[in-house]
């Protein structure tokens, strides 16, 4: 999956930092985690990688693997699977494929229809496109679908809710319309897709139509496929909507390893399943549905790019929805590819990009796929040479992720103990495309990244990557539509001079390792200019589509192998793990900072709402010509006590600010030292995490950064804290407010001994 | 015209405002100007004014004066004016129709085609809409029109340019398109129409088509008439296109009033009118134009409600426009009302609303017409018990509003030393619908506006019109979409408990009044539920539809007749003119903070987008595959010396405050002391005018507020400053620093004068 979250992000003031020799390629300055000399070394051997990379493998092999239909469970998939463990094989890798059998519901029977008054029966099926040969290739290709959503036969009327999010449904309550025992049409946006038919049998609806409106990612966009790259009128975005929020994963074998004989849970058990039914159409079928809606005018913010006026309905359109899924198990296919470390071999490196698509799946996941196999290839061709890295890499291809993060998540649980014993770093891919290098990462991370960025050539400007992000984030704050968000994006670059880090959600493979492990985590793409979000999840997620749109050249692919290959080779070649903590120190309280103000932001509405409610402002300012249900009083936050977290944090600061510092001016450490050294550092991102996990949702342990619970793939920080705030739940804001600061404070004397080591 | 401004405002710490009696109506407070027992004999008169208003009478005299075609120069214009007379004359009014010869452009030949590849040839003309029978009443009507657009025949290709204002050129710049010797299709909205040819020719076009796009009042803005109240398909927005942010009126009387005889200046030396040929069109017919563009993809931002992808054109769209214009003289029937002043007959209280219609103007501008004539109506009544203003009453019925304020002005020309010498006040009205009473007006008038909210009574919530507008502007800060501004404005009222009083920009017949002349003005209307804006100077504004949408009823159009009344009647009885002065300095104090600002922000974004240059930020961030034309370095702004400007804003509100309590304060005052205080409050407004006026348009004379020369409709503060520094006009700027000091601390001196006569 993997998209339609930070596809926003990427602009300094640039003269001081090209003083600083921070936007050059190949800058001589050292490494982080290496010596002076070892960091020359390093980029010798980088250079030889580099020099194996070829953009026209990259596209024979995106080529190949991307002329089927390669979903969970498809021949050609399992084809992908023994072609990428062959390649493997003859670069040198120790490669072998670990198989799961996990639940993947498949259509048996799908049918929508709209009853009256002018009826009308959804395609759900994209027809080919003219001169896009793969498009044709339709045979065992998925229709519209939503795997994971309930079987249900249901008739009833259609309500138009906009994005579906908690806050359309208190719009809609406004308005005095409720979905209770009536089919819901969202569009797509707005937060995650499983959220929608969640929140709709939260509030009682019975069935979900989620569609892609033409204003966000259709003619509204741009020019349509086949004349430009956006979604055409029949255009349709497949997807998971399994309640991964709460965990990721196959829903029968919660916190185990999928394997064949794995314990497993009733169907009927599985909590992570939609109970009502729910399918994706395109924007062609909905025009029908939305224009034989009644009610209210919508909302204007709820109004997109179709040429009819938007009414909330509950009347006019009667609906029959009908979904059948076929329940049965599938098997998932992970390739895994060792290359022993020569030192330490009991640290891992991780590597890893899923293979499966929803349909051809060029762009998602292929791409990205497609150029991490030549970041193995290049290694498997240094280690002929003789090379071996300090840690163990392994490189892995994921089977199963547009479900539901499956063979990621099986594999993690399955290796639970070796990873949280032996994992460094994990570094993931998904989709990639022309534009911008942009990073979601463990905090510790972002040096790396930085320096990362700052040796890998943007292919369209022959500048660094890292330079054209920064021109980035400072063009985009300059912008006339540009926001508070694009401006502090752009101070912050200045002050720090580090490429921006996203806090990790979810939305790709690294979830089972961050979220619930405690691996330290990163992942990357380049994004922005490849125009691929019209065909997301559609059978016009083609080789040709990409081949013209998303990179042209490949030349991207390169930058993402150049990329992804220095961060594997440096984290499995330097002599301490190259994380660092005085900027993640500094990010988590940037983080705390935000729940302060968040605090004084809720109260103050509260306040502001009630205030409105006693002098019945609302009240006389509503159109008596509409229906309005004014709200009630809120209860405003209390005051909340942060001194615990404030305190953790400022500590976290000195203690990381010497760890860097000792870290960086280390020189003759003798190797057993080292060994300890890195040992803490392999755990310090685990000591963020929580056995206990987060409220309502233990398998996700981490406390500084998760996907929301009602954002989906969208981060929240300090998640235990801010979701309960956001919800009004105050005295499990303050049970959080206490465990943060328990596991803030753990890290913060893993580092102080690390330092100790560092300087005797 | 009178809409499309100041439809967005409307919120308070509420329960404060109750608690003060603020918002009840009908309070017992002393007013304004009045002592407190003429208060209560000016109350008593209010009511036995408000017994004689009928809603029925207002609708049906409405229905009439809209049954047919009523533009200038039409027989029903005529017959409307006569039909004025005969009511004012029946209701005892010394009343005359005044009558002027103008320029008035009808069109003789219009054509519109798009010669390729899909030929099309534009309707513009609007069918008659089912249940409408008005509609259908067609004879004599203008077809789509812009009054004063050029003559032209011309065959180009076509460029879109979005709303035509000088960013989207500045934009279509970076894009590396060029309207030179093209033909510019452009959208309503964003700034005024008649900018939009200008500022096309300016930039060498040779002609220019405005379109009415759906999102905007169309489909996107609600159901389209006859199921709902929005613009539909074939809806034409006339207009004029008259350079009226240069000098309003006619074109070829420059300054004198346009007499049977007066010195006429050639047509070819006419500077205000066009000199492209311009047409309106349906977006019906706009969707065949615009499907026609190639070139690149619009900007987001410029992207509407049509289904199809927004281009910049420039190539793809080969477009023929042939106009051609009767260019002869009309006549303009001005109908003029007095009801001589008891005390001070030379002090003149002027109420006026125009007449004159697109096609048949039911909303725009007879709604505001008749309610206005129902005031007269009631006062007429009045008089005929023996009752007599202190003051005299002008109620006035303007003929040629529409394409260029040509009735007021010229009859504010004609009568300029006569009305500098005695106008107090100028109160004009013109569209008016449901929702919230809203006021433009000079700030010295801020206090009388909220008085008169705070004592009639919203018809649809039974609170007074005052706490309603309250309520809307509170309800407006608390809506998820609540911007900046709307937080500001409740504030300001929460603090201040007073009326929001916009500055006066232009768009009705105040304008020479306030703008050329100095009269203290206002215009006000109830509007916001009205669901005008769809028909708004297209032939579906007709009786039936204001009736069904507009107006139910005619309730607002009492509350309309309940306020205007007040304020004429109060202008014209108080013992000393209720103008006052603290929160008028005040508005002036926050105005010139804003400029302050204002550089501060011109500087940042100068410097900002420099170091940009410097670095190539812009360069580095752009899409390679895209035309890119980065910008070049600005001169940032210099340090202006606000010193003189802080000064006299400083002493003017401490000379404001003291007036006011003095004339709070004062009791047993001599006629003779009051005769003269009021004649220096008489020219109190005109004291901060300029006789030099303002850059490039010495026609508009007041340095406080005047419409932009770029925004046309939209008032500037402190203008002689602002746009000065706005066009980086440094010394300009601080040319206009000194005379705007300079006539603000005239009227410092002459409310100084004041005082010392209240309190010797």
């Amino acid at each position: 999956m993997g998209m339609f979250k930070g596809q926003a992000k990427q602009a300094i003031g640039w003269t001081a930092l090209a003083a600083l020799g921070l936007g050059s390629a190949a800058s001589a300055a050292p490494l982080l985690g290496f010596t002076d000399k070892s960091s020359e070394a390093e980029r010798a051997l980088e250079a030889r990688f580099d020099a194996a990379l070829s953009p026209s493998e990259i596209r024979e092999r995106l080529k190949s693997m991307s002329s089927a239909p390669n979903q969970v469970g498809s021949p050609h998939d399992k084809a992908n699977a023994e072609f990428v463990l062959s390649q493997f094989k003859a670069w040198g890798w120790d490669a072998h494929i670990e198989e799961f059998s996990v639940l993947y519901p498949t259509p048996k029977h799908e049918a929508l229809e709209l009853l009256g008054p002018a009826p009308f029966t959804a395609t759900l099926t994209e027809p080919p496109m003219p001169g896009d040969a793969t498009s044709a290739n339709t045979a065992g290709a998925l229709p519209a679908w939503l795997a994971f959503g309930g079987d249900g036969d249901v008739t009833a009327e259609l309500v138009y809710v906009n994005y579906g999010m908690p806050d359309d449904y208190k719009a809609l309550d406004r308005m005095g319309v409720s979905v209770k025992g009536k089919i819901v049409i969202v569009r797509y946006g707005g937060g995650w897709r499983g959220l929608k038919p969640k929140l709709a049998q939260e509030h009682g609806a019975v069935g979900c139509i989620i569609y892609s409106d033409p204003a966000d990612d259709g003619y509204g966009a741009g020019d349509v496929y086949p004349k430009g790259a956006w979604r055409p009128e029949r255009g349709i975005q497949r997807g998971s909507v399994l309640d991964m929020p709460i965990r990721a994963g196959d829903p029968l074998t919660p916190d185990v390893g999928a394997t064949k004989d794995a314990p497993r849970i009733a169907l009927a058990d599985a909590t992570t399943i939609m109970k009502i039914p729910a399918v994706p159409i395109s924007y062609g079928d909905a025009q029908h549905f939305l224009a034989a809606l009644g009610g209210e005018v919508a909302p204007k913010a709820w109004r997109g790019g179709l040429p009819l006026t938007y009414h909330v309905g509950g009347v006019g359109a009667q609906v029959h929805l009908s979904i059948q899924a076929d329940w049965s198990q599938k098997p998932l296919y992970d390739v895994i590819a060792t290359l022993k470390g020569r030192e330490t071999p009991d640290q891992w490196v991780i590597r890893a990009n899923h293979r499966d698509g929803w349909v051809y799946g060029a762009y998602d996941p292929l791409a990205g796929h497609s150029a991490m196999m030549e970041e193995a290839k290049s290694i498997g061709a240094l280690a002929k040479t003789g090379w071996r890295p300090q840690r163990t890499i392994i490189y892995a291809s994921w089977d199963g992720e547009e479900p539901g993060l499956l063979g990621s998540t099986e594999w993690a649980e399955q290796h639970a103990a070796e990873l949280k014993a032996k994992a460094v770093l994990y570094i993931n891919t998904d989709t990639n495309g022309r534009g911008f290098l942009g990073f979601d990462a463990s905090y510790s991370a972002r040096r790396l990244a930085t320096q990362v960025a700052a040796d890998v050539v943007d292919p369209e400007t022959g500048e660094s990557a890292l330079r054209r992000a920064f021109a980035g984030i400072e063009a985009r704050a300059l912008a006339p539509e540009a926001n508070d968000a694009a401006r502090a994006e752009a101070k912050d670059v200045s002050r720090t001079r580090e490429i921006p880090i996203g806090p990790m959600g979810s939305g790709s493979d690294y979830t089972p390792f961050v979220q619930h492990l405690g691996v330290a985590s990163i992942d990357f793409s380049y994004r922005g200019e490849d125009e691929q979000g019209g065909i997301y999840h559609s059978a016009y997620d083609t080789f040709e589509h990409y081949d013209r749109f998303g990179d042209p050249g490949m030349v991207y692919g390169v930058a993402m192998a150049k990329t992804g290959g220095r961060l594997v080779l440096r984290a499995a070649d330097a002599e301490i793990a190259p994380l660092s903590f005085t900027e993640s120190a500094d990010l988590i309280g940037e983080n705390l900072d935000q729940l302060h103000k968040l605090v004084d932001v809720l109260r103050q509405r509260a306040e502001a709402q009630n205030r409105a409610v006693d002098d019945r402002a609302l009240v006389l300012a509503a159109d008596p010509s509409h229906h309005h249900t004014p709200p009630t009083k809120e209860d405003p936050a209390p005051n909340i006590d942060f001194g615990a977290l404030d305190a953790a944090v400022a500590q976290l600061k000195i203690s990381a600010a010497a760890f860097d510092a000792a870290a960086a001016s280390e020189a003759g450490l003798k190797p057993e030292q080292r060994v300890k050294v890195n040992a803490i550092l392999q755990g310090a991102e685990q000591a963020l995490t929580d056995g206990r996990g987060l409220p309502g949702r233990p398998w996700y342990r981490h406390l500084i950064y998760a996907p929301g619970v009602l954002t989906g793939y969208g981060a929240k920080t300090l998640p235990g804290v801010r979701e309960a705030l956001e919800s009004g739940r105050w005295s499990e804001a303050g049970d959080y407010v206490a465990r943060t600061a328990q596991v803030i404070s753990a890290q913060t004397a893993l580092l102080d001994s690390a330092t100790a080591l560092l300087k005797p």
